[in-house]
């Protein structure tokens, strides 16, 4: 294995090195207080007082407004999927959903599954490689709240503007995107994120959602681990939290801070994309598919103009350290994520790499 | 602090220092990979090898029978309070629970909350320092279950025998009990356990369920990530599981096996409840409440006869390196947690320094 890798992989996906190294000296003793953070009781002052710094450093990060709770919350977001209609829609209500890509489509799903769901718009049949066409679009009589995924992951489309309806909440999916670009909170009923991709390991989720949702909870059967208002009462301390996810995207905020925050990761994000967008774009053996206007800046799917030849792109970049650039199973191609701790010295080490192979394999 | 701490909290708890330092060994490049393995992603061949010897380990350790899935799923054991009813119980069925202790009385409550449930017996009215009368239990009609927890961590009180009723699946809720001790595992229908107390950290649920209960979950609506099928025929990946989490809990099962297994962890925790009940038992400064019958040897829970000192003896353990030896906010008192990690000179310091304090206060 080369000295240096670059883990292009779309989740669980690159920590910050300085978080894992910092997470590594003090594994044993956490603070010096002669046990790891690992067997760290989450009742106990320490954790009490690593959460209250990362929630308040998650407020500073995105400037979230008050009347919002930050929740953190154990297991995959994907348990969202059916606790946003089962928190938000009563037996009358509805949920619209925008399908963009495969994640969408899964929480449209879900949510046809546990409640009552439309699709409001879909690029399905484009294969999801441009965004939703938002012209024109009707919100049905009682809709709850209007459900997006800004950036999909598995496709590599990502909305450049938010798709907002006065008077319907919006909820998003922020898994692969929140903390990489400003966003404005108060456009959102409630957003949620994974951890594994941009500020944790596997097993954390964070919700944010404003009182307002919380108090329109209908009177129905739900399980408490789903129910917000528990979580946001017992500020995340209802059940054991993943207290060393928690300890990680405590010290991935801190990290983030002192980069310059949010924007600053925004400015190099952007660098990231336009830089390898840009070498594809020159490249004759190098394709991406990926509508122009909908290109993700955190997921570049893309793909050779030989296909057969991509088995051994992989491979042969494995082996020079640049990790993990196999599309997903259901997308086929090629994939670099290139998340907040993704530095721009991989993606210019990626594109090296490809100009390398292509001269190799020119036709 | 003292150089040697020992760790007496009931959960997160205590993990083996030698699994310790070898996740702290190869923080930064999990098998020289180049990578974290909180970076590794749950689909690719690493992490598989390791899940499929994580299960096989836990496979021998418990001598589970062919029929059981064995589930690793991200969150807290909390959560199975509501999936247990939501996946086994008809419109038409009900649960029956043992309510011997906090934690199967919130099992209770919730399964009261999602569907159908009675309460077989229960020990609260004698503040949960007995187990349950079981003479004469009457079984309704249509009861799928019977549910129990057959180590109470608030409480303090542990099942001697398997509480099993013909032709009526047995639910045991193994949270701090599991892998303390031998269990034949062909008597339960479903066994599930958090891994912060004797496995893992906190964010990894461990659910061993029969195939014959999967035939039979009624076809109603359940959140997918509920779904015990849904995990089950995915092998645990259907969302990303804890990868971190999974990983600590492969290597705890290589640590058990080296030590001789579950027999061997069995017969040390015996030991170690036997010293600490002994000289409770021999000392007029130091008593428990709870049923000699009923006594866990898990989490030992006792007070001082003189209750306005355990705050200092609380505080003075702790600066001997003695930790977290307060009882739960419900209980009170004092409680050493004394699980599979925990080492018998733990307990030696533990006695030593209840002997010393109690010297210095007697009356």
């Amino acid at each position: 294995m080369p000295s240096t890798v670059y883990h292009f992989g779309a989740g669980p996906a690159k920590l910050p090195t300085a978080v894992l190294k910092e997470a590594q000296a003090e594994l044993m003793s956490w603070q010096g207080l002669g046990y790891s953070v690992l067997e760290a009781g989450h009742r106990n002052a320490p954790f009490q007082q690593l959460l209250n710094e990362a929630t308040a450093d998650l407020i500073e990060l995105l400037a979230i407004p008050a009347g919002y709770h930050v929740l953190f919350l154990g297991g995959a977001a994907r348990a969202q999927f059916a606790a946003i209609p089962l928190n938000l829609l009563s037996a009358e209500q509805q949920g619209a959903y925008l399908v963009s890509g495969v994640w969408s489509a899964m929480a449209y799903q879900e949510a046809l599954n546990v409640a009552t769901a439309y699709c409001l718009a879909s690029s399905e049949a484009k294969a999801f490689q441009v965004l939703p066409d938002s012209d024109s679009l009707i919100i049905k009589p009682n809709t709850a709240y209007v459900y997006y995924t800004p950036n999909e992951t598995i496709n590599g489309v990502q909305f450049k503007h938010v798709p907002l309806f006065s008077d319907v909440p919006l909820i998003a999916d922020m898994t692969s995107c929140l903390l990489t670009e400003p966003i404005n909170v108060a456009d959102y009923g409630l957003i949620f994120a994974g951890g594994q991709k941009n500020f944790s390991a596997a097993g954390l989720t964070v919700v944010i959602v404003h009182q307002t949702l919380l108090d329109k909870v209908p009177e129905m059967i739900l399980p408490t681990m789903m129910d917000y208002r528990v979580h946001a009462a017992h500020h995340s301390l209802y059940a054991t939290p993943p207290v060393f996810n928690c300890y990680l995207a405590a010290k991935v905020f801190k990290w983030m801070k002192a980069q310059g925050g949010v924007h600053a990761f925004y400015q190099m994000n952007q660098q990231k994309a336009a830089l390898l967008y840009q070498y594809i774009d020159d490249s004759s053996f190098y394709q991406t598919k990926v509508d122009k206007q909908a290109r993700s800046i955190i997921n570049v799917c893309f793909h050779l103009s030989q296909p057969h030849l991509e088995k051994k792109f992989i491979d042969d970049a494995a082996s020079q350290g640049l990790l993990f650039l196999a599309g997903h199973r259901l997308a086929g191609g090629l994939r670099a994520s290139l998340y907040n701790a993704m530095p721009i010295e991989g993606v210019e080490a990626l594109i090296h790499f490809m100009h390398t192979f292509a001269r190799a394999h020119q036709a």
